[in-house]
């Protein structure tokens, strides 16, 4: 069954879903992105998702040519339109199709936006309950990681590498100290039962699922310290978990083949999963 | 009039030139590229750029679903379709289309082949007669430089900046040590003659332009050296160019405003812009 997408203002079936070969996502990945979890039919952690990606765009001076609630509508229309009803929609904006240069084009020129759905168990999710493996590459992204660019090929290459090891996630990290996973955040909690994760910057991408995750967990007690940590904290850890908007709070239970704790998601870990579903995915829409 | 383009095994008009939203250079920068010079409807040094072709995409394990000949002939169909007598042909190889994944797919996934031409002009260019002017920007890119990856976001900005400062190119630096331009590799003649340009390492893209010129200028009697500048060595001396396939040797007499020696193209870069065109591009096809 083919997938229904959107391509600038039209619906259209995924074999027909294209963007010109001068577009500036393909020639400059001159763009941005955001994934948004859907659990249910219902959007998870939306005007967060939808708040970075004006910022985003403001970073690079990009501009969405359609009103914030029309783009809830089309996100609306996919779940729809697909029958979503677990997984994600997948949004990006470009600076638009143009003859090839660097700087950006007339002023006239369109930004492309791109939705398309995924199905995919978030809530049962197998990796969820066992825990998955990461490894640890260096990080050799651009400076600005708080912007969430198409310009992914580190990332791509940090994920194949886990990937070939048997891992499901890479950890980067800059002169031993972590700076986030391939496509999530990265925590761990100390044998002391400090729950750890590096602060906001320009080295980071600023989660969403990072941010709800600490103001529920405080709700509910459990304090979520923004500190730095150094991949030897990670290797003598309790427990290291992620987050993404397409895994909630994923248990980390070996980095590169060394486990973590006693191999299994840990009783903090669990914790915070289940906190998450029911204080966030349990309230979206 | 419409460019007829190249995509995937198909010559089209431009407007027809698609490729699918799936297409990992659109969601990931999952791709590498080159622009090989056209003149008198000749390709300039286009060996050398399919050798770095292939270097690039075997850093990245992309493969190149043609034979190098017709990768070749797909060049020279696209001078003849387009009566390109001056210009560029660029060249994106990205790794397909796939459901988004951030780790290769499936090894049966074809590559995306695209290919289109602009018309320039090169040798009797304004640019290249009265010189530019560069500002220079913090370099923000990652770290593996010498793939000439589509992930050029960080480019775009920089060209971006330069615009609005009424420049026409940025010389990127790292900790005061100048590394490329955003578009170019860049040198500097000092005050007591020596022509000096960045070495090869991971820092820079390998300029294609550049190997011809360090060639050619020995050839000539002309030493450039491979040695790392400054941006204070920069703003005193005696000249300044940059070299690119799309510009050749381009003379700098400005560098954030501060003119270059007496603020025109020095001897030595009108010396070795004229090498150029007489050993390389005439030599071209």
């Amino acid at each position: 069954m083919s997938r229904i997408c959107y391509v600038n203002g039209r619906f259209v079936k995924e074999e027909n879903a294209k963007v010109s070969i001068f577009d500036r996502g393909f020639l400059f990945a001159d763009g941005v992105y955001e994934v948004t979890a859907v659990v249910g039919g219902r959007l998870v952690d939306y005007e967060p998702h939808i708040d970075r990606l004006y910022r985003s765009m403001g970073e690079l001076k990009l501009t969405l040519p359609m009103s914030r609630g029309q783009l809830k509508r089309v996100h609306l229309a996919l779940i729809g339109k697909n029958a979503l009803d677990e997984g994600g929609i997948y949004l990006e904006v470009t600076r638009g199709a143009a003859d090839r240069d660097f700087a950006f084009p007339d002023a006239s020129t369109k930004s492309t936006v791109v939705l398309f759905t995924q199905a995919r168990s978030l809530v049962f999710n197998a990796d969820g309950e066992s825990g998955i493996k990461v490894i640890t590459v260096p990080d050799i992204r651009w400076q600005r990681r708080d912007i969430k660019s198409v310009a992914l090929l580190a990332q791509v290459l940090a994920k194949q590498a886990a990937r070939e090891a048997g891992a499901k996630e890479a950890w980067m990290h800059e002169n031993g100290v972590v700076t986030e996973g391939g496509s999530s955040n990265a925590y761990i909690v100390t044998q002391d039962g400090r729950i750890l994760t590096r602060p906001l910057s320009n080295a980071i991408l600023p989660g969403i699922t990072r941010s709800s995750l600490i103001r529920v967990a405080a709700e509910k007690g459990l304090r979520i310290e923004e500190r730095p940590f150094t991949l030897a904290e990670a290797f003598v850890a309790a427990e290291a978990f992620n987050t993404a908007a397409s895994s909630f709070v994923m248990p980390v239970i070996a980095i590169d083949g060394k486990p973590v704790g006693n191999g299994k998601p840990g009783p903090v870990t669990t914790r915070l999963r289940q906190i998450y579903l029911d204080e966030v995915v349990k309230g979206a829409g």
